[in-house]
Formats: C-alpha cells, structure tokens, sequence
C-alpha cells in the first residue's frame, strides 16, 4: 500500500502524477525534454541511461517502463537493454554509450564520483559537451524519479510484460501530461 | 574546471542552466512550485528540507544557497538551519519537521528505505499526504540537483557570506528563470 492515498489503479510515477498537478507538469517537462527532446544521442540511447541507472537504483517501475520505451526505440530489441542495465561495457552497444554509461552509473551514486578521466574517455569517443551534460542531468533526474516512485511506496507491476504497451506509448507520444494521461487510460481502457 | 564548458563566473547550478534553457525551464519550475508555491509547510520550512538534503549530500553550492534561502525566510536565522543540517531531531524546530525532516532523510538514501512508521509518525504531528508528498519530492528533486550540480564539477564558493545576498534573492523573487538571471546578474554588479 503506497504511503499516501493516490489514484487507484495507477502504477509507479502515474498515481504521484494525477495526485499533484503543479508538480507533475515540470517533472514531464524535463522527461520530455531529456529524453526525447532534439538531440544528438538517440531517444534509444537516452532511453537506455535511464532504465540503467533505475536499474541499478532497484525501482521497478522506472527501470521496466525505460526499458519497454528503449526497446520499442530499437524495434523491440529487448536484449540489448537488458545488456546495458547488467553489463554496459560487455553490451553491444557503441563505445561512446558506453563511456556516457560509465559517467551516468558514477553520477547514480555521488556526482563527485564523476573524474576527468570519465570525461575524457567520453571525448575521445566523440562526446560533445551537451551530450555529456545531458548524460549527467538524465542520471541525475533518475535519482529524483526513482526515489519519488519508492519514496511514496507506489504500486509497480513486476511483470515486464506489462509495460510493453507503456514503453510503446512513451516512445511514439512522450511525457508531456495530456499525452501521457490519455495513454493510460488507453492502456485501462 | 568544470567537466564541459560553462559560462564564467556562474556558481553552482547557474553555469549549467545558463549552457541549456531548455533544461533549465522545467528544473527551476520545479524548484518555484515546490519551495515557493502554495503549501501549509512554510517556504522556509521547505528551504530546511532542500538545505538538510544537500548538506548530507556534500553538495557546497545547494547546501549554501539553500541555507541562506531557508534563513532569509526566517529573517536571518541562521543558527537553527544549522542545527536542521547537523542534528535535526535536536534542532529547536516542530515535532513536525523533525518527521518530515526524517523521511527526507530516508528518501536521499534511497526512496525504499521509508518506512510506514516514519510516515505514521508524520501523521501523529499532523501532516496532510499532500505534505509527505512533497517532503518526499523535494528530497528527491535534491537528490537531482545535487548530482547535477557536482556531476559537471562546477565552480562553487565555500564561504557562506558568499550566499547571503543569494538566499535573500531566492526568498523574495523565486525560482523562475527570468528572475533568477537578473538576481545573479545584480548579485555580480
């Protein structure tokens, strides 16, 4: 049972949400803008730093639901998700996201942890200052969904089945909050 | 030296929200409604949140600004937000802080780690869900800004005279972004 009283029926972040407007509109704002704003690291590739750091921070709900939203990037491919969140650097994925991941997995624990030696791996494999920004601030959002997700004690279906179709609509229509609510209710429906 | 190129002579987070608007608008929107927004927990009660958090975080820009946004509320107070940093359930503040302040604690850990007893104890002093609500965002949403903040190893003074004029600006003119620049762009003249 989730520490306050929320919406019924809705997993995760969704409930937190509905329960509170004002506050909702900024945290989709910056999903979107994150994660599926124009970028030169792909949606698939953003997608991916953040189920790796929910991953790693243990929020099924987070960790499940950009996992779906990356795979439904990469046509389904669920492996390579899977790859990234249990061993990014054995994943078959590029060397840049790989040093992207090493910096997002430093900044999941203490933003200190980030050395310049992380940075210039990053560089080397072609990061840009941006990128690296948005690898840090995305790691860093993370932080903050996750623990809003579990500090309420919010209902999350552990079934990764269950998010597919979530991970499909996050993908395709995004974040910002009308979307957002009416693929929930469409995903009820 | 910052970790990307950042505009000089901007401490703290500043730099980084001035290299990416886009970013910027949600994260200080967020920082606006949940710090200055209507709420029964006062603005400066919410400043000893956000300052407890990142004062367990190491963070010295968000520590700093916060506390001196948390003492200009309390016109000049700085005594007892040093106590909410060092010894909170000593600190000569309400029963009711002292729980919310406990679950933040819990929630900069890890969101899992609070616990029905610590939300029961909150509730015994008279918190409403939609404060234990936004006690735990803000602890969250710190648990952001801090890693961004130190994640792209930004420039930030250490001596607490050094955000006093900060604290008061953040107190009185808010968060949103047009105020924000123009405060620090007055804070540098």
């Amino acid at each position: 049972m989730a520490h306050i009283r929320l919406p019924e029926g809705m997993p995760g972040i969704v409930g937190p949400l509905a329960f509170r407007p004002e506050t909702a509109k900024p945290l989709l704002e910056l999903a979107e803008v994150l994660l599926r704003g124009p970028n030169t690291i792909s949606s698939a590739e953003r997608e991916m730093i953040a189920a790796h750091g929910s991953y790693r921070n243990e929020c099924d709900f987070c960790q499940l639901s950009h996992s779906a939203a990356a795979a439904a990037h990469l046509n389904g491919n669920y492996a390579v998700v899977e790859q990234i969140k249990g061993n990014p650097e054995g994943a078959d994925v590029s060397d840049k996201l790989k040093a992207l991941l090493r910096i997002a997995g430093k900044v999941r624990q203490s933003g200190k942890q980030v050395s310049a030696e992380d940075v210039a791996r990053a560089r080397e494999c072609g990061s840009t200052d941006k990128e690296i920004h948005d690898t840090v601030l995305i790691a860093a959002a993370f932080s903050m969904y996750n623990r809003y997700v579990d500090g309420l004690a919010t209902w999350q279906p552990r079934e990764p089945e269950a998010y597919r179709e979530m991970g499909e609509q996050l993908a395709r229509q995004g974040y910002v909050r009308d979307r957002f609510r009416e693929s929930q209710k469409a995903t009820q429906a």
